[in-house]
């Protein structure tokens, strides 16, 4: 007989990623995404966050909520163009068994009021993620110097960005344009399409931030993968967060 | 109403630390203890495994299983004597909501016979824990440059170990005296007693290690806190794991 163990959420993320297409594939590849995690009943005491203030990061261990339950013992990471197989303990894939995910987030700001919540900032969680565990980052302890990472040893390769007028003079009348634009530049940057997609000039995505809904498409280049930002429209059913 | 998630274990820990006591405060004070990380079913297949053989690290999540359920918002971390108190989420006591663990841990080998596994070294994990989930250690994305880290910026002082002349003999003759003599060393370095018990060189402590019992007692030095190993006893109610 398995043992199970029952985990409570202590804390809920409200991100600027409404949907699961357009998270990047690990934190630290969007370093201007924000979002507040804010601690839930009744873990929402903000003695538990006592001295956080004077770490920089944090590890979040959370649950892929969206993702199904069910899970494969091989994966095909984008990483390798979604061709070739490897265990899913091998991977980082959001799609496994307990469906567990871990962030190396930024600590942004500790704050107390309204309610107990930390500002992060270089997130990879889709609004509405349930975080299990808070933890501070040690670096004595969790920084390895000369780690053997098999198929993924560097970061993923980005992608040129371009931005058309139209996108352009959007961003320009934004409310917060510039924080808006360094935030899809990070995302779009890293492809989020699914890796056999690429070298399709033909289609259009969207993917929504914040809230807006970025329009955008690769274009013939020389040599260069490059995205095109065809529009960035105002989404009504977007998240309204700043 | 909150959501709640039900985990079942991927894999159990098989390892040199039939007890809570003795068990390393982070996974790389003790780089000598081994142990094995058995797949359970249904999560008991090689394939889930494919790839890893290739990285060199691991994260583990994990359960305090033989933790209390029950958790408060401030702990007194061991690092600062015990007598200060923080927050919870801006520590890594392992008495903590949900019960979740973190550990790093290199990767010796991943086998597939007789069951499939990998063993593990540097670990921090008492024998029997469950873990929820394996990921691979991305250097990129996990190693943070300049993090700070509180009360906690570097690696905890250790402790000066001295042996015995009944300590020596033992361990001179134990078929594995060579890796249990570093494990000891590891162990006993980082001083397992309570923060409060430091300065008493009156009472005796026993640490189970393996199949071995040690006893030891702190003793009268200037300046340095020193160690005495004052026996290195077979226990017949430890565990077997060489």
């Amino acid at each position: 007989m398995t043992t199970t163990f029952e985990m409570t959420p202590v804390a809920i993320v409200e991100g600027c990623y409404p949907d699961k297409f357009g998270v990047p594939r690990q934190p630290g590849l969007a370093p201007s995404a924000t979002a507040r995690l804010i601690l839930q009943p009744p873990f929402n005491n903000f003695d538990a966050l006592r001295g956080l203030e004077n770490f920089s990061h944090i590890w979040l261990t959370f649950v892929f909520h969206r993702n199904p339950t069910d899970w494969h013992p091989l994966v095909r990471p984008p990483r390798l163009g979604g061709n070739r197989k490897i265990g899913v303990f091998a991977s980082r894939a959001t799609h496994r068994p307990n469906r567990l995910g871990l962030s190396l987030v930024e600590i942004v700001t500790v704050e107390r009021y309204p309610q107990p919540m930390i500002i992060i900032r270089g997130h990879d969680l889709v609004d509405g993620t349930p975080v299990l565990d808070i933890k501070p980052y040690l670096p004595w302890s969790d920084r390895v110097e000369n780690a053997e990472a098999g198929f993924a040893p560097t970061p993923p390769l980005q992608c040129a960005v371009r931005y058309s007028e139209a996108a352009k003079l959007s961003l320009a009348a934004h409310p917060d344009g510039k924080t808006l634009t360094s935030l899809i530049h990070d995302v779009i940057s890293q492809d989020p399409r699914p890796a056999y997609h690429q070298g399709n000039t033909q289609r259009r995505y969207g993917v929504r931030l914040r809230d807006v809904n970025v329009k955008f498409q690769e274009i013939e280049q020389n040599g260069e993968r490059t995205l095109l930002v065809i529009a960035v429209d105002t989404a009504l059913d977007s998240l309204n967060f700043k």
